[in-house]
């Protein structure tokens, strides 16, 4: 790459790291009437393999943050184009207001390991329960531990692979959300061709 | 969504949280002659906005993980999809046989905040120090505040703001290579219609 003409601007530090994912996160509080809540988050990730756990950072006001710091569990649901409108509304309005389940015609599942339910509609979703909380200023980060998952049966090819690519996926990219597009390969794909020239050589 | 024609699977736990960041993460060792490396990484995100924080996960016995663990510094650059090939080498190669830099020809330059050097060729690079480590079993979560930034002057419009749906950036899906694709709408785009009409009637 020619990086002669590249001019670069120093900026101060910002969240810039992009893009991000978009899940929608169901929780439900103690008592035996409460009703569930989702809230949309960008600020998550896979954070360790084995055993598989995750992050996700909320900030303290939010509905959620009083309800999953009691609790210690939620779902973490995948986020679809067809979902993106939803997805969107759960990251905008509160749990303290509305019934979002209901204004979105969501279908909340009954979680396996934890109370908190799934969201039916979504084609992934993660049973979690949380492991640690770290308090990082305007948020606080909820480490845990993913206990099990649940997935569209049509998105698991004959092989018994998912087949994650087809699922239309949505990722947060500065503010605006974008559907994942073109494929580029698969993870060890720059070095692939030289391997097998290898394995011809022997 | 008509959801009774969905199956569900039911599976063990798995890291499915999806499409996730890649990026590149450069660090260099404390030695006067040690030559810069760079590690590519999927489980990482933002995790906090004041401060702007963000966290890198990494195995312990990556050649990385030694160099930022003494040094506590290192950058975050955003891949494109003319950075797919060489983030899958830097993903997949161990900076203990290769000189990332030179193979990939990439640029390093001099951070401002840190001794780390950032990627010409990345169109936004940010310069981390490390505020904690997180033991989680496979991986070690290293917690970093973002120090100063670093974007291409062209991926800037007229009043300023960065337009990074322009840049062509990389997400990693299932242990997929995808582009960032269409947009959907901005942030809060489900509800500003019916705000635009409730600031009509008053």
């Amino acid at each position: 790459m020619n990086t002669s003409n590249v001019k670069k601007l120093d900026w101060k530090a910002g969240t810039l790291l992009n893009p991000v994912p978009v899940v929608m996160v169901a929780c439900v509080g103690e008592g035996q009437n409460e009703k569930p809540n989702i809230i949309t988050l960008a600020w998550a990730g896979t954070i360790n393999s084995n055993p598989p756990m995750l992050s996700v950072s909320i900030r303290k006001e939010r509905h959620s943050h009083g309800i999953i710091s009691k609790t210690g569990e939620f779902t973490v649901n995948l986020v679809t184009k067809g979902l993106a409108w939803a997805a969107d509304y759960c990251g905008v309005k509160s749990g303290r207001d509305v019934d979002k389940f209901k204004e979105m015609q969501l279908t909340a599942v009954a979680g396996a390991d934890v109370r908190a339910p799934y969201i039916m509609e979504s084609p992934v979703s993660m049973e979690c329960r949380v492991t640690q909380v770290i308090e990082l200023g305007s948020h606080d980060m909820f480490l845990a531990e993913i206990l099990c998952t649940h997935v569209n049966a049509d998105l698991v090819d004959a092989a018994g692979a998912l087949q994650l690519e087809n699922a239309g996926l949505v990722c947060y990219n500065h503010g605006q959300y974008q559907v994942v597009g073109g494929k580029l390969g698969f993870y060890g794909f720059s070095v692939r061709k030289k391997k097998v020239i290898k394995r011809e050589k022997k």
